[in-house]
């Protein structure tokens, strides 16, 4: 009756720091991830909405947008990293660096870089390395992530904690820009505001909002190849700790960053990720409002036509963003606060 | 606290007549764009199913359905025209020119070509000439649209009230046929009814009909680019006029337009648009049903293998149209009449 | 008021030993189906995952999956064969001959081979032999089905009774290996188990489970040009037997099949039909578990680096499948189990 073919992912006590993990299922990305991406978000920045300003701006062709490439090589990762997981706690050192185009293929390795097991006995943390590669091998994505995964059994014993040390931020000279030096036109692009025109401290409210639908956000999730099952199994998960399915965290990552359009407009792709939360769940009828905070202007080494900023993303919950929703008195995060996204994105310059 | 980056649309205010209106983000549509336009509706109709149909009708390749095109540069104009619009009123004079293949980057332009301040002192109707392009800068699309908009500011003074002449239908001389002189076979397309089948006044029931999910409706949208708050943010529109996001009028179109395909399936492509009203909103759980009435029998200029017929294709809302359902009494269109559209279908001959 | 030109589809009477059926609609099939595929049951089969596993196994390019490449041509079928039938009841004799890749457009023939008049005296059964062919007149999928359909009246006479021959299994020389002589890299593909591995009476549960959403199956069935009604109109069938639609038994192959990956990673192609029912119908908010018997073991004539499994696949609605749930004490099906699938897939060899 043991289904010794069936994989039941790894827990704790399976990963030790060195190890590598080889994420299996390579997936080519294509023009239809594209279309299904602006389907479930509407995203409209300028060199993913179109070719034609895509080579403008110097890319080779249209790119595939850094958030799905982040995605798929997530997805990737789920099977040996965190089908056994009860968080994912989060991100660092996020870069985007060779650009994906329709027709490549990604495949992703990790490494563990850290455990940690918690007091409780039963859960511990990891931290994995991970890298996300096209089919010439060029790196189109690395990043440190960390999750809490169940242990197998609770008896093991602990081994010892290693915590990697990561950068708040990724800094200026780690950026890549994708494209060449090119145009960009702002009467095509949706807004007049450059990189110039951006100052720290800057909060924008983006307005609009986005209520999920459980087909959206498991259709997004099988698209990423994540198998996690509390996104897809109602049956169980009506017996859980929410009664329901849960969203995908990079759902709302998503929808995130679409709403941000409406004043962020000509952020014309994401360079880096510098951390990021999932503060509260999110779920099937819930509408996304989201605000942004410009926390940091940087000039981007070797280039005068393109600058970064680091900006912190605020999703909420059927509470609308006029009033930037953040955290409490006690410091904590709101319980309307889903996401608190940390990232640097491409801005042309005057 | 202002958000002096986030882009309000455009208020009754700030149209005036001649005024040029440059869309932004032009969008490139590729394969994907098209299987999600069949997961959606499931038109069936011979040159947009399959390649080898298409090119031996004497299309170069197989083409984008036209209301594929239709919605793109709809919701391209949404963000300067129609994002603080009350209603969208009708449609006019819309040709389709050039045909649309993948890949094809779409982009759209507006010109103001009438205003007209209602009584009410709160809004006014807007007219607008759009046309869409391809990268050639061929026009792929040319229509006329009237929109109810708000004022920015209820004192605001009413301008001079322009309202354009437009014409009931589009003539046959204004006709383009986008495929060249190929070969038709009936066997394949689902029917054997020709153009030299069909009479004005004849009236089809289509039988079918499509339940409208939420998903869906919202997948179209974002699909198009179509940025309208209406149709995404339940947590606002359960305070609404109606309770309920509402659907996206051109979905109901395309629903409409795919639910003809049993009596009219040789209707092969849509050449123009004459007129078009929603008469009704649609929500989701709403099924959708259709009829036909051919209104005019068309020879196109210069073609015997094609012709055309002016259609007026009626969409209810849970109610079979086996009678017909139209207007009532008063001459008002029942409450379950969602749709009444115009348009001009090219059908091969015999 | 007669809706001349609507198709109201085959009536049992209709039908004729070795009457031939044109299925009309050729359809091309693209990437942008394929990412829908994914984004629909999250399938991560090596070659159909990404290009370069599929070209390393040994196909010219990154294959359709055959299951999307069997609801195409089922698709095809339904308006001439089951458009009034009550039940879909069997399969047969299916092989998947040429691969199908991005581009190619698939239209399919029928031929009458049985019918049977009901005792009831309102339906039949009707046996067609269905073959899907690419636009180079390939074959890529031969297969039988039996369908009970109503007839038109219920007066008219029975048809002397014809029911075919069939072969319980179809036997490994018919089997078509759609790929060269290639590698395959079990560290890529998600498991270590290859051929060698399985045998005979094998179980596996597959662990995994979906809930299934109106949105997700009614895109799925429009994809496939499935135009039957019952899976679509909830306005006629909140009246009708169930109350709700019916998902698409075709629907639930692809889950379970998507499903079987946790335990039957290596499957990387299916070759044949053998047999199957949709049980139970099975509706929107089910939870669709699966579990699979190895049946027998097949060498392929011919190929050393790869062999055939012949597998029965289950899947149940709301129930694990840990316990294997099946049939009952009266030998049939519980009403949990929706599927019953006997089919032969294609694994790689040590």
């Amino acid at each position: 009756m043991t289904n010794r073919k069936t994989d039941a992912g790894n827990y704790f006590e399976d990963f030790t720091v060195g190890q590598e993990l080889v994420h299996t299922s390579p997936r080519t990305v294509t023009e239809g991830d594209a279309a299904l991406y602006t389907a479930l978000y509407g995203a409209r920045f300028a060199p993913t909405s179109g070719a034609t300003t895509a080579e403008a701006l110097g890319y080779d062709r249209q790119p595939m947008d850094s958030l799905l490439v982040f995605h798929v090589v997530f997805g990737k990762t789920v099977p040996e990293v965190s089908l056994n997981a009860v968080a994912n706690l989060g991100y660092a050192a996020g870069t985007f660096q060779a650009p994906v185009y329709a027709g490549d293929t990604l495949s992703a390795r990790s490494e563990v870089i850290g455990v940690k097991a918690n007091r409780d006995g039963r859960t511990g943390v990891v931290y994995v390395h991970s890298v996300g590669r096209n089919q010439r091998d060029e790196v189109v994505l690395d990043y440190v992530r960390w999750v809490m995964v169940r242990k197998r059994d609770e008896a093991s014993p602990a081994p010892e904690t290693v915590v990697p040390e990561l950068p708040k931020a990724v800094p200026a000279d780690q950026l890549t820009v994708p494209f060449g030096e090119g145009s960009f036109d702002t009467t095509l692009s949706g807004s007049p505001h450059l990189w110039d025109d951006y100052e720290p401290g800057e909060r924008i409210d983006h307005v609009d909002a986005m209520t999920i639908e459980e087909a959206e956000h498991m259709l997004a999730t099988r698209l990423y190849h994540n198998t996690a099952k509390v996104h897809f199994n109602q049956h169980v998960e009506q017996h859980g700790r929410f009664g329901r399915r849960i969203v995908y965290g990079g759902h709302v990552i998503s929808i995130a960053r679409a709403l941000s359009f409406n004043g962020l407009a000509n952020a014309v792709s994401i360079a880096a990720i510098n951390g990021g939360s999932h503060t509260n769940p999110t779920f099937a009828g819930d509408t996304v409002y989201a605000w942004s905070e410009v926390l940091d202007k940087l000039e981007v080494p070797g280039r005068t036509d393109v600058g970064a900023l680091r900006v912190r993303t605020v999703a909420t919950k059927d509470r609308a963003c006029a009033d930037f929703p953040y955290k409490g008195e006690d410091g904590k995060h709101l319980p309307e606060v889903v996401l608190d996204f940390d990232y640097t994105v491409l801005v042309p310059r005057r």
